[in-house]
């Protein structure tokens, strides 16, 4: 059971920052933050240990349908590609010392472990159904996901981990996340699809159209809201979305990267809403849709760079300003002790 | 003299970075970045060496005024306590390594260098005069603050430094700094005035009267842009000037901050417009008048937190993404190594 973070604590903690000497206010986003990760972990002097990112790959049935630029095989190659160093996701781990953790929840290649020993094996299946005629998964695979998500979880936790990123590898999951992000928001489907990994005008055309078509199958039918989430989700938006509900449950912070993993904290949050109480948006990506998705959930993105790779790279960019919050609390001075005159 | 950087390597760096292992283009920014890095070094394996950070101080006399929401004496305490590192920019140049150079340009308060050896004495004089009746400073002044900036600069690269940050202490230069801009760019008055430490509604409007008296004083002489500078500018502006004019002569990259720093940048582009080529914009500020300002000058400050304190802690906060965007171009595997399909 996810608590909401307690707000009890929370006149104390603005009147720490309020009293550190600098102009009131003046630290801006880094004030917001401070105070949230302050009640997150309940305390004045909040701290980011062992912080880890986990990444879950997955293939998606919708791929068939030509609906992203790049071939089924890159989610398996980049798969193997963060066992060698080289992937985006293993330069940003290494600057921010983030351990990483690369999941397999379903990706259609079998991974040989003796030449992929980074490859953390959950695989559900070799890749979900195509959700332009049949759901993606079934209730008891989209169970299995969601606990696949909350064991990485806890095994993190069990390390000393309270702050936690996750990130993605699956080809066409941009997809899943639109039509997502469509049945839960009602923002309608155009506004929500976009190039993914670089779909040209046509390409996106194409792509609108096939999700319209699942969506109307699924529209004419009484899903409720959480039984859409495993007919488009794949196995590795799954369990990410069972990470993010684990790692409110434990008030672990989580940090949430593009249009993907803000995907899974909508559906998540559609679960419990009070796991928005632990989530730190790292960024506004360049995927179409992004930014009237967080805008919905009344998330403010910290960065704003055109990213649109995934893998988690867009919020592990964002990490140092949630250490400058932590320092800002714990390491700058206040005005009484500084013998500074209180200006304002 | 500032050599423009040298375009010829465009085409090769671009195609460094379109064959890393990503969609194309999807690292947004931070590819930008690494292009411009590339480009100030000229090299495809750029270095980021002895990041140095030089905040330099000086009173305003146009403070007497009532211009700003906090009292003179702040800028001295302020100077005193980054002694202990409390403040602001001390625990920012801890986090990401930069080595702090304070220096007092012109400071309205004698230090003793026994009890504060960490401030550099290169006081021109106790504050610049007053605006609003005479200029601030006289050339002779003027020419030893970018003297003494320029100095400060030398002695970084001295200790190997390729990239250097600025900031301020001054009360009252936010004042200086609306001056500048509006008479630089043509902007109104009104639009480049805005509440610096914390003025109200009340206080804004007097500033605004205040500085509009003062603008209307030189408007009715021939000045030249270039004697308008020494007119408005405090000595710790004018020496942050002339560092970063001898820094691009060195083919140093500049990390711009807020409102102050960028009307510093404003100034030396105006002087030598090379300089643009060096220089890296931190962030976008709360205060009014900066995102009109970065405008103008084609600038993409790289966060927008609404940060306005001052003393370079916004361009410090973004260091990590040129990091980051270094990393990339260095570190990430390309296609052809990598074995992935490249996709688009």
């Amino acid at each position: 059971m996810i608590r909401p973070s307690d707000q009890g604590l929370v006149s104390t903690i603005q009147a720490k920052i309020d009293n550190l000497n600098k102009p009131k206010g003046s630290l801006g986003r880094l004030e917001s933050l401070a105070l949230q990760i302050c009640l997150i972990q309940q305390t004045l002097t909040p701290q980011l240990r062992h912080p880890c990112h986990v990444l879950f790959g997955g293939d998606h049935g919708i791929e068939r349908e030509g609906v992203s630029a790049s071939p089924r095989e890159v989610t398996w190659q980049q798969m193997l590609n963060y066992g060698r160093g080289g992937g985006g996701v293993n330069m940003f781990c290494r600057q921010h010392g983030f351990t990483l953790r690369v999941v397999d929840a379903g990706v259609d290649y079998d991974f040989d472990p003796t030449t992929a020993p980074h490859i953390i094996d959950r695989k559900i299946a070799h890749g979900t159904r195509n959700f332009l005629y049949e759901p993606a998964m079934t209730a008891a695979e989209w169970e299995r996901a969601l606990a696949i998500g909350a064991e990485q979880v806890d095994a993190c936790a069990a390390e000393g981990c309270n702050i936690i990123c996750f990130g993605e590898m699956g080809i066409a999951n941009t997809s899943a996340s639109s039509c997502i992000m469509h049945l839960l928001t009602g923002i309608p489907l155009e506004a929500c699809v976009g190039a993914g990994s670089g779909l040209n005008t046509d390409g996106v055309r194409h792509k609108l159209d096939v999700l319209s078509r699942a969506v109307a199958n699924v529209t004419q039918c009484s899903y409720s809201q959480r039984e859409l989430l495993p007919y488009f989700m794949g196995y590795e938006m799954a369990a990410a979305t069972g990470a993010m509900l684990r790692a409110a449950e434990l008030r672990v912070t989580i940090l949430v990267d593009g249009f993907i993993m803000s995907a899974c904290m909508l559906a998540a949050s559609h679960m419990e809403p009070s796991v928005m109480d632990y989530a730190i948006f790292g960024h506004c990506g360049d995927e179409g849709g992004h930014r009237l998705m967080l805008e919905h959930m009344g998330a403010q993105p910290l960065l704003n760079l055109g990213l649109r790779l995934g893998e988690g790279t867009g919020a592990l960019c964002a990490y140092p300003l949630i250490v400058s919050a932590v320092r800002m609390i714990n390491e700058m001075d206040n005005f009484d002790h500084a013998q500074i005159t209180k200006y304002f």
